[in-house]
């Protein structure tokens, strides 16, 4: 096997490299409570997979900021509206990976194996988020959908990173905490591995992963062992 | 203007009509954050989406069941799970409608307005829901996008209406509190009334909506004014 033909791995980030428990936090310095953090992430992808089912897109800090004003009418800050806003895309773009991240990508990089991330988010905060973690320079592209011409989970995100990386699509593994992110990388034709950090069941009406991990230390083992039908 | 040309009003159900708050409390029952309620939902919606982008649907109760489950292993229950996740799919039926809805209703049925119904979740929880309100006799159609090709906010749910209602889209006024609704009936050639509750912002992603309201009430006072270029 040449370089060349060697498997690609492509991790999403939020939530599946970032760990978005400080933006409880976040929220509760604003003196709202620290589940609106929860809410606010979910209705910010509801948001973009509703501009989505239309073939629009948005960038991920524009319905950040949107969903934000949104919440806070019914969950007012203790301060300024607009500050608040800026405090929680703000420490957005400073949270830290998992703790089994940095350990199970340098194990990855290690086995040979190319790693990639694609994201809903913006680049540069990707970015920042694997310099922090310390494991930037593994990753051969940190690139976001804001340059393709669709948000995940629509094919064509999946489409877009198989030309930008000139990899085709049945030699890339989506990694994710997210089903709906597994379930349209399989409609594209990538192959699958599912972090599954709380346990939780998998839904019925998504594809079947390839893959169902703890924790990407977890991952590197179970691909180092030939999992997924990727080996170096 | 015959009776067939007036003007028909689409009211989105859950949220719109329905007040979501007791949802909190059936979480809270469960030893789970009463907040968590909120992102549920959010969660529902977002997967729903996820799956419209690629042209799938499922029922709402089957996403609220998955999605239930998948917050459950991060919050977890006093009790049985699967007793758990059923408390709170009884909980979404058993909701009641928001104080401004009986009258604002009566006041648009007695003005003439055709009123009509077209939600994401079940045929039969609009049903319970508009009994319970005490409107239903004023509701000439509740219909839900399970007999749809897809979920709202597609295109395709909002066409599905004008010909199940036998109205063309431009004589139709699509009523909620969710911009993404009013968004996606706006493209398909809509006129759109937005509930705004709680003072939030509109989002500047979306198509701005031709009425802006407090409540069902308002609503009534405004169409009965001539607002939205609707008269009866």
């Amino acid at each position: 096997m040449t370089s060349d033909d060697r498997p690609v791995l492509v991790f999403d980030v939020n939530e599946t490299l970032s760990d978005l428990r400080p933006l409880h936090g976040a929220f509760e310095e604003l003196g709202v409570p620290g589940e609106v953090a929860a809410t606010w992430f979910a209705s910010v992808l509801r948001e973009g997979f509703a501009l989505a089912v239309h073939g629009e897109a948005q960038p991920f800090a524009v319905l950040g900021q949107e969903v934000a004003r949104m919440l806070f009418a019914a969950h007012p800050p203790t301060g300024d509206v607009e500050d608040a806003v800026s405090h929680v895309l703000e420490a957005v773009q400073a949270l830290p990976v998992h703790a089994d991240v940095p350990d199970g990508v340098r194990a990855m990089a290690e086995a040979g194996f190319r790693l990639t991330a694609l994201t809903n988010g913006s680049a540069a905060t990707a970015e920042g988020l694997l310099e922090r973690g310390g494991v930037r320079q593994h990753f051969e592209h940190v690139r976001s959908v804001e340059e393709a011409p669709c948000w995940k989970p629509a094919s064509e995100a999946y489409t877009w990173a198989s030309g930008a990386w000139g990899v085709p699509l049945e030699q890339m593994l989506m990694i994710a905490v997210h089903p709906w992110d597994l379930h349209g990388a399989a409609r594209a034709g990538m192959r699958t591995a599912w972090i599954d950090r709380h346990g939780a069941p998998w839904p019925r009406y998504a594809r079947t992963p390839d893959l169902r991990v703890s924790g990407v230390r977890e991952l590197a083992a179970r691909l180092s062992a030939g999992g997924a039908g990727l080996t170096v």
